[in-house]
């Protein structure tokens, strides 16, 4: 989600991946949600770097955020202007090392980056889902992938890593298949949304359906809510940066002027970085994809389906060995809720490292340049491979 | 602006209070704007409670926040289901006594309530003034509220009080007209907005404008940006409250639901009451009003205005003796920003008291029942009568 900082990303890019699609769950098989709801056929689209070993045990997830693809790191071509959402962490020696791992980055079910989701055509009408898709969930989303996992014979996975909505991926994977999870690193993330995050998607939601464009989600064909959606990413950047990360990046300097316009343009360097960040968004992503992954998060509660409202009962059956990392600035998903995490797996005799990691630059830092974070994976990942092997 | 939490307010209302209408700045004459720009004639709301004393020396003036008004404290009529929005500060035996003090409560230009803003008449052209009013300032809103005082024939005043955006209106009063301003409250204020704040109140004047029947400004007599403006209050009431304050009173409790409902109605509570703050500002607040006020909030720079860029040397001028009051959940201007303003006074030499006030309920906390809050007000303003009398 950091388009926000171009930094040199240093090191050597994986070079050139591929996007590719499995499709499962056909009519008359497909998948019961968690809604009780079917859907079917669904196609995932994801990425695998590095080459998978003979033992199979060098199988590295990654799951995305919110507005990520299957796109985790290296380019489609020689072209390709930008690499991965993650290129700094993936590839040849970096923290996730290609020439070791097999890395395989699932996009979600829900999502507009080649899975199936709102933007789909259903095939009950010959049109887009728009708002006919389903409500799906975190665990939907997991069940997807499993079923990704399977058609690619994987049933051992060395580490499952994601941060904020992929960390709940993370950890919704090490509940429901602990066979499968040697080990995990969730991300800034959270066991279920405070009121306080669940306030901010639903302002961001509200920003989309308020759009006349929007239309009950039939938009496909005809204009798009972009109004509706560059709200809602802006509300969503606020919440990615930090009070102190904007003070530093923006602090009240205006933007190409040397005093107030005094009328409604953008004064603020803040407001017209805003306006950009909603403006580009709208050309990458899908407003009903928005609506239905934040849903999703919103929905997302560990101990509610998994631990009957205990935290510690929700890890009971995991078995992973666990890395945990939350970031000092985040207000999103702030280290408390990452510490409230680490005592209920260690109520569960679990292996847990905790790290709560220094950084200005709010949620969003998890996908950012920083050498104790690819240090801490490294080593974590090295040991886990280690003891496997 | 906590309309949310309905609370016994106990003791004794002040009793009918009336609002009253002063008009200045009648052309040829008009007042010249920080912007340059000319506004003029101009009225503004008042209400007076409690009685002025022979020497003229116990007047209070309190100055409201963003959707506020002249309605401080008291009833219009005996079928008045509300009474004024600090009604539990002032009134007789309140933290304001309005037996012993004369309390001036000023709404400001721009605003809706009764004084001229952009749903006033423009005089040039006879229909609504919309997008042409032009923008004003913090400055601007005080020199009218002096216009006012003036007209009033005061020449002291006891106190200035006020919160937020009032806050900053205490600010502007003390260092614009330092010899009328005996001692002044400014409560959970800033000198200045942080980016954070700016990025909040961008976003909610990007949903206004986003909104096409704002019609850029112009919908005065026909269907109004109401879906915006909905969605601005909803930015704004979750920067009001915090993190804490959310999780106690919303948690993630669902809204008359036993599960959840798959489909994008409110399933939490914290969802409902955002929608229905949105919702129910609209029946009472103007779009344009909230685009200009938070505009000049955001404009506000004590030490931009009166400090060459320097804090301590915008209080050069100053020589009130000051109760600054912040909270300890107040995200939007949290403490720090109010220690920097003591450190700024004290540099001055200036007699201050500071208080951060432990409260859970954020930025809304000051206008909450509070014992300390309540002992805190009433023993500076005695202080300051007695040496003043």
């Amino acid at each position: 989600m950091s388009e926000y900082i171009e930094h040199d990303i240093g090191g050597v890019s994986v070079g050139m991946v591929e996007k590719k699609y499995f499709t499962f769950a056909e009519p008359p098989n497909p998948m019961i949600l968690e809604s009780s709801a079917c859907l079917g056929p669904i196609t995932i689209a994801y990425e695998t770097l590095g080459t998978l070993n003979k033992e199979k045990s060098n199988v590295i997830l990654i799951l995305h955020a919110l507005s990520g693809d299957s796109h985790v790191a290296g380019y489609y071509s020689e072209a390709d202007p930008k690499p991965g959402w993650w290129d700094i962490m993936v590839g040849p020696g970096k923290g996730i090392d290609t020439e070791k791992y097999f890395v395989i980055c699932s996009n979600i079910i829900g999502s507009c980056m080649g899975s199936t989701g709102p933007s789909s055509i259903n095939p009950a009408s010959g049109n887009p889902y728009g708002f006919d898709f389903p409500v799906v969930t975190i665990g939907d989303m997991v069940k997807a992938q499993k079923a990704l996992l399977d058609h690619l014979g994987i049933n051992k996975i060395l580490s499952v890593i994601g941060g904020s909505i992929g960390g709940m991926q993370v950890l919704e994977w090490v509940v429901r298949y602990p066979d499968m999870v040697v080990s995990a690193i969730p991300l800034a993330t959270t066991t279920r949304h405070s009121a306080l995050a669940i306030a901010f998607n639903e302002v961001a939601r509200q920003a989309i359906m308020a759009d006349p464009n929007w239309n009950k989600g039939k938009y496909y064909g005809s204009s798009k809510p972009n109004l509706g959606l560059a709200l809602a990413r802006m509300v969503g950047h606020v919440t990615y940066l930090s009070d102190e990360a904007m003070r530093r990046k923006f602090g009240r300097r205006l933007q190409n002027k040397s005093d107030f316009s005094f009328n409604f343009d953008a004064d603020f360097q803040v407001e017209s970085y805003l306006r950009y960040q909603g403006q580009k968004f709208v050309e990458r992503f899908d407003a009903n994809s928005f609506l239905y992954i934040t849903k999703a998060a919103d929905y997302f509660d560990l101990r509610r389906q998994h631990g009957n409202g205990s935290e510690a009962e929700a890890f009971a059956k995991a078995q992973a060995r666990f890395l945990v990392i939350s970031f000092t600035s985040d207000w999103l998903y702030p280290t408390y809720q990452s510490r409230a995490m680490v005592k209920a797996m260690k109520k569960n005799n679990l292996d847990v490292s905790f790290c709560e990691i220094e950084a200005e630059w709010g949620h969003d830092a998890f996908l950012l340049p920083n050498q104790r974070l690819s240090a801490l994976i490294r080593g974590f990942l090295g040991r886990n491979f280690d003891e496997l092997n």
